[in-house]
């Protein structure tokens, strides 16, 4: 990755407050893709013990970003226009991981792929799927 | 409503740990709807300033579980199967306010759409807009 | 509307051989609305006597393009991103008639919301509904 | 693939007017699997020569229900409850071709993706990726 991609990918996680109060951690970045991961905390449960939707469409979305920063242009920024989520098992384990792949990259949108994964003393099961329209604007032109 | 489904709401708001640490609250409810607020801090922002897609994601797809737990059989649950939501606007402001309500219910499943409005100084403003599928389970079933 | 976007919507349904082959014909529009409809033939049909799901898609994707074109800037074009439908109810009846209404107009994207009614002798009835987002490109960027 | 499994892809694909119509064809089918073609007409397009989205969402469409199909047990039958498709890339050539794999199957609620490919001389190209949520149906429980 360039230097600007870096920075881009660094700004949104590092800096992001949501992302740090939740825990959420990059792990790794390449070319239009992205890894990130959350050690699981009961703050992070619904009353039943499994992991809130959004606490996984957060994790799906931001690493999606991640994904889409990394062939942003230089003096550029990655929006999210819109994502769905399919809440494919139930979520109750030690971590959360994601996976961001990007499947068509754009000069204007990005379209990213997110799987998420639980991790447990039985193994890594597929919890979540997204599917991002990530908008690539101008630093000048953000809100 | 019915007990049940008073007693359905107050467990899909009151005792969902990520719900109460976030700050979400509902409002109200009756047949098929139900409205939720939050309100702001710091921790719910991305490193621009803006409310994170992650809360207003959580924000909407729980508010739905409430509007469709409303119209939910004795000894149901809700669960989202999936939902899509659009970052319409960027968010800044005092409070976020969301309206959900059925577009279709169901035996099995039940469509759900929701608004996320920002409440700031010079007045409110559509900030996201989702629509869910949520299934019906019968208590018993659930993992 | 202004002449360029009368042509724009003359251009997205008179033209468009998919659209003239299944029936469907635009019957109205306005500032970030348009209505079009389907008088329904066997060949629209499942196996199962209801109207197949893209159909009903190919109809809200339509007219949601025909909407969003009446905000479109003279020399661009309206492509869509992607689209979402809830198939609510089986469609069976005479005519399907589709509502789009833009939710958020943007220089760059726009979202809209499509419903489809379906007419039979015993009223009219919502059968699905779709949100798209839509981009706005200049006719000599279009692929 | 069990008889009954047989006998409902060629229920899905075989005997619904609107795909006979259009002429798509199953190519094969697997354990929640399915793969479809159609070879390009002109009046499978847009007015701008590229195929129409509608026709995409529809060959999307009906092989996810195909591959789901291949794992509904007898005496149902599978129906689509909501599916989101993006246009990545115009498509132009002469035949498309559907690939849909389930991604989750269940007793209630399968998930499946479709991958849309465009054949032309200069080789294939992905033009649309969709994701479907199907509902397992019994028969007489159909509308």
């Amino acid at each position: 990755m360039k230097d600007e991609q870096v920075e881009e990918l660094k700004r949104i996680f590092g800096s992001a407050p949501f992302i740090s109060d939740l825990g959420i951690e990059a792990v790794s970045a390449g070319e239009g893709e992205c890894a990130a991961r959350l050690v699981l905390q009961p703050r992070h449960l619904q009353q039943d013990g499994f992991v809130h939707a959004g606490v996984q469409a957060t994790l799906a979305d931001h690493t999606a970003g991640g994904a889409a920063a990394t062939l942003s242009p230089p003096g550029h920024i990655v929006l999210t226009a819109e994502f769905k989520i399919h809440l494919l098992r139930p979520a109750r384990g030690r971590v959360l991981e994601c996976v961001a792949k990007v499947l068509k990259p754009g000069r204007m949108l990005t379209v990213v792929e997110s799987e998420v994964w639980c991790h447990s003393d039985s193994g890594r099961v597929l919890v979540s799927k997204a599917m991002a329209t990530l908008a690539t604007v101008a630093k000048e032109r953000t809100p």
